[in-house]
């Protein structure tokens, strides 16, 4: 049986080998959640960038949107900042459009995988499509969780889990953080807004009025999409 | 209220401050629980050596035993390997003498701590007394796992949330790892040692027949004695 790993944070990935393997990179608060808000909005692809300066020269770019923040919030220059109801609720104008994103964690995280055989981006919103994408591949799994700064942070982690848990049938369990995080999972899956609200993370984004935002990412939402890497776009796969 | 913060793994001390906190070392299999098994036993003082050359420079010093191990196999030239059950099997041996240990992880990671304001070396076996001790300090707290070779690992975890949820009412949680792994302690708390039997590290030992060393170090025990780093010495406080 292929096995899955989990890597709490991108400052431990040095520690993994991610040869062969699907990586499935999250920052569930917000960064990889917009992502998918975005693909489920219309947009045709997400190009991550690291730097700020890297993503403003697609500003005047025809077709083009660019979001993102630091530290939560939006980049003054931006077009759009890095929450999914903000797209959500324009899907018209970003329909069709490519939207270039930078983040102080997600993006980082994501180029971090770039060795992987593949990369799949994940949120909860899109959490049963991607489960039943990554039963079937037969490959070996590492969840890289984007965390904050290099730290662990909660609704990661719980991501993490719900992506251990849910392949117990068709992988093993590849390290012990595969096996605490799917434990935290199975104790929090019915209320996973609440074991958030007692988080950092929380505190720090609450500040900046993204409640109605948390309480989208952290909802197992009804996605049907999965979200890959290809060339340096994210897509659906 | 001060506050008890929880760092997964040696790896990412870096990213927290360790100025004028208590630093709470834990390798809960098997290098703390050890130290912890020789003060019980009546050695003078444990003194944590890095590198398995230094040790042996104390092997014909009077009084003085020389411990250790390295993936979890005695070091050969060594007196003892990294056995509490080893030690308390032989304490009139052991009692008033100096135990020099080098490990895999534990004697790292208590090195890495040596800024901190005071440093405590932990294990289930006197957790007690050491969260007696903590709760009165009115100070931060900063609970270090020693992990395996920089990974994240079950035991430590475990330890760790022992001590985040046993200071929820004199200590604040400080970061979400001191948060999820007290609600992993929390799960567990009834049956620690079947939670590290489905772990990776349980079978790397158990395949060196030290089972009942695993049970002893998962097991709350009453030893009533905390111990403290003092001039590069363990002592009991």
């Amino acid at each position: 049986m292929p096995q899955v790993e989990v890597c709490l944070s991108p400052e431990l990935l040095h520690l993994y080998s991610l040869d062969g393997k699907i990586a499935v990179v999250n920052d569930i608060l917000r960064a990889t959640s917009t992502m998918i808000a975005a693909l489920d909005s219309g947009v045709k692809a997400v190009r991550p960038v690291v730097s700020i300066e890297d993503a403003e020269t697609y500003l005047q770019h025809p077709n083009t949107l660019v979001a993102g923040e630091r530290n939560g919030i939006k980049i003054p220059s931006f077009d759009l900042g890095n929450s999914p109801l903000e797209i959500l609720n324009i899907k018209e104008q970003v329909a069709g459009q490519t939207l270039v994103m930078s983040t102080t964690n997600g993006t980082k995280a994501i180029d971090a995988c770039r060795e992987a055989g593949q990369v799949i981006i994940g949120a909860f919103t899109n959490l049963e499509a991607t489960l039943q994408y990554l039963a079937k591949q037969e490959k070996d799994i590492l969840v890289l969780c984007a965390g904050w700064k290099g730290r662990v942070n909660m609704e990661d982690s719980l991501y993490a889990g719900a992506i251990a848990n849910g392949l117990h049938t068709t992988h093993t369990m590849g390290n012990d953080s595969a096996l605490l995080t799917s434990q935290l999972y199975k104790a929090h899956k019915e209320s996973l807004f609440a074991a958030v609200k007692a988080s950092s993370h929380f505190e720090r984004l609450a500040n900046h009025g993204v409640e109605e935002d948390i309480k989208h990412c952290m909802r197992i939402g009804n996605s049907t999409l999965v979200a890959v890497l290809q060339d340096n776009l994210i897509i659906r796969q």
